[in-house]
């Protein structure tokens, strides 16, 4: 049992359809009854047919199941696409006994195609049949794209004298399909939470770790972070604010973010992983919107390729990210060299900074003197990977 | 006589003071008399110390001469900078024998280290001694960083019956010095024109080129442009609305356009350049941030250097634009082949689309149906040379 099967009510499968010229390419996670279900998804206005059809599906706060294939995105497909997404809902839940509203979809890979419905419903059926405690690896590798391997983790928390856990598989921020970047994460727990309640867990998790990390700045159409609480395990259900929930948020935002670490770290191309942290700003916005400017500079991304202490690209990021600061109060930190001082060079050893860019991760830390608000983001190298992935990789 | 040292009444020279390794690094464009004058500046909040005194000195709308350093940004440098800033422009004035208000001073290269004063002083005598009509090539040279080639334009107008020059020089958008991307631009004329008409002529001219070039989307510490308008040619100055501003403006515009695709050209690391055209939208300010968008890409970017036809990606930077817009009503082009309509893909021949993405420049149209605007901008491809370039060289 690992991933999202490892929490009690969850089995999981795969299988491979031919969506994709080789490997599996369907996942199904499906409770052994309906949960309470949160989701949050892509900013982007263009926004793939799954999107649309699982915002509606999860609006009411529950779901039985999450049907998820790679290898196309079913996004720029229009009218036909929302019927095929619905489609692919339809099927799952009559393999499972229950609603078409009951079941969220998800998609990745190449844009602007439709959907091969005749081999996903075969496949459908194939994955309802091999559904087990033990898929969760299977269904983990069946939905990457450019990752270079599988992301899966399990977080175990304290629950009314019993041990309650949170499981998570996701796919690539910036792992990008031969047309699309598509971040998806998927999270399920066996303790019962309220739909209310996991909504509020799942923003604040998403918040403080997905949303916080940016290889290109490119948002898929297809982005999509889900939870589902299958309330299995014999415990008190998580109904108010209090201890439990915040046993479970813990565990929840512990996975989010390591889930996010592993997204990082295997970002296209990426040799080296960075946290851009800013201090001092003059509302959290600010603070994050510097942090987000730094992480997402190609000159930042390419001086930490290059292990190069170039603190004039982060001056220069900081003074172009649109917010109102005193750039005279600024001060710069690169691992803990202070390098600038008042926003100019200070007198600081080469070679220390030299090997603050060495340091795993390497720690960029831009000090205001605005206010008290706090942001960070990380983010990965800029490499000729990078490039070599998205400019002649191609389905 | 080419570049800045073309129109009448200019005369430029450079020479090689040391400020870095090898070659020319400091340059100088001197009018014979005081001009009207227009300057327009970096919008990043971290101002290197020229860009400060530029500011001052150009406010009344007079300069007498531009004197442009290479190899040291003197950004980032505090109250040192300024004061050597003013140094340089007083320096400059002596020798010409003008007040240090007159003298407009622009630094590119690292930043964050202090100019090397000593011989930048030996450099400004031997400077002023060497002015010639024939020196604006070496001056168009000494300016340069990662550019491949010095960039330089003369374009003619008709003015009362004789004719009028323009004359421009400038280095690299995204020629990253080891530190800083920095875009310099010099304009020159022989007529007479206006301060206040001089600013109007120079911001709507930058407008339209200068402003729509984007090779990283990293606005530098030490940005600038300026035109010095002699009056040397013995024509009626130009006062007022009418035929001969129109001949200027036009003429100002066509040098500005030329100096901005050279720029484009020699971007780091290009292979290919390509226009992004937004049509149909809401407003201006949204047909140019939704270029801006597209063009600013990495994985659009990427796409382009590999010439894979990948609307997809021009798709999903559209979706994140952060622009109000209904793209179920969003058309893509690929040069002329019409690859998307309402939001989602059409029968279109890939053959002829992957031609599109081969031509000079390469041509990507989005058209909406929110409104009349429309806006463009010009951008180049991310290449492995890029990330090699900002990576690996270094001071």
């Amino acid at each position: 049992m690992s991933g999202v099967a490892s929490p009690l009510g969850f089995r999981a499968a795969a299988t491979a359809c031919g969506i994709r010229p080789s490997g599996p390419d369907l996942a199904l996670i499906a409770a052994d009854r309906g949960c309470s279900a949160a989701a949050v998804f892509t900013a982007n206005r263009a926004q793939a047919a799954p999107v649309v059809v699982s915002r509606e599906h999860v609006a009411d706060g529950t779901a039985r199941a999450v049907l998820v294939n790679a290898g196309c995105a079913n996004a720029g497909t229009g009218e036909q696409g929302l019927r095929d997404a619905r489609e692919m809902a339809a099927l799952a839940a009559e393999q499972l006994g229950c609603q078409p509203g009951e079941i969220i979809v998800a998609s990745t890979g190449v844009i602007g195609i439709e959907l091969p419905m005749e081999r996903i419903r075969a496949g459908i059926v194939r994955l309802a049949r091999s559904l087990s405690r033990d898929g969760g690896a299977e269904a983990a590798r069946a939905i990457l794209t450019t990752d270079t391997h599988p992301k899966e983790v399990v977080v175990e928390f304290p629950l009314d004298g019993r041990t309650a856990r949170v499981g998570a598989m996701a796919k690539g921020a910036g792992m990008i399909a031969p047309r699309l970047a598509t971040m998806l994460a998927f999270f399920t727990t066996d303790a019962a939470v309220s739909p209310h309640l996991l909504r509020q867990s799942l923003r604040e998790a998403v918040g403080a770790s997905l949303n916080r990390i940016t290889v290109d700045g490119d948002t898929s159409t297809n982005d999509m972070a889900v939870v589902l609480a299958s309330g299995s395990l014999p415990a008190r259900a998580i109904l108010t604010e209090g201890h439990d929930l915040h046993a479970f948020r813990g565990a929840l935002g512990e996975a989010a973010q390591r889930i996010a670490a592993m997204l990082i770290r295997d970002a296209e191309g990426a040799t080296r992983v960075a946290e851009v942290r800013v201090e001092g700003a003059r509302s959290e916005l600010d603070a994050d919107r510097i942090a987000r400017t730094v992480a997402e500079s190609p000159l930042v991304k390419t001086a930490i390729h290059g292990g190069d202490p170039n603190w004039g690209r982060v001056l220069a990021a900081v003074g172009r990210a649109d917010v109102e600061l005193d750039i005279g109060g600024l001060d710069l930190f690169l691992g803990d060299v202070w390098v600038a001082e008042g926003g100019r060079a200070r007198a600081y050893d080469e070679g220390l900074a030299r090997r603050a860019m060495l340091e795993d991760p390497i720690r960029i830390r831009v000090r205001l003197h605005d206010g008290q608000a706090v942001g960070s983001m990380w983010t990965c190298d800029l490499s000729g990977g990078y490039v070599e992935i998205n400019a002649h990789y191609r389905s």
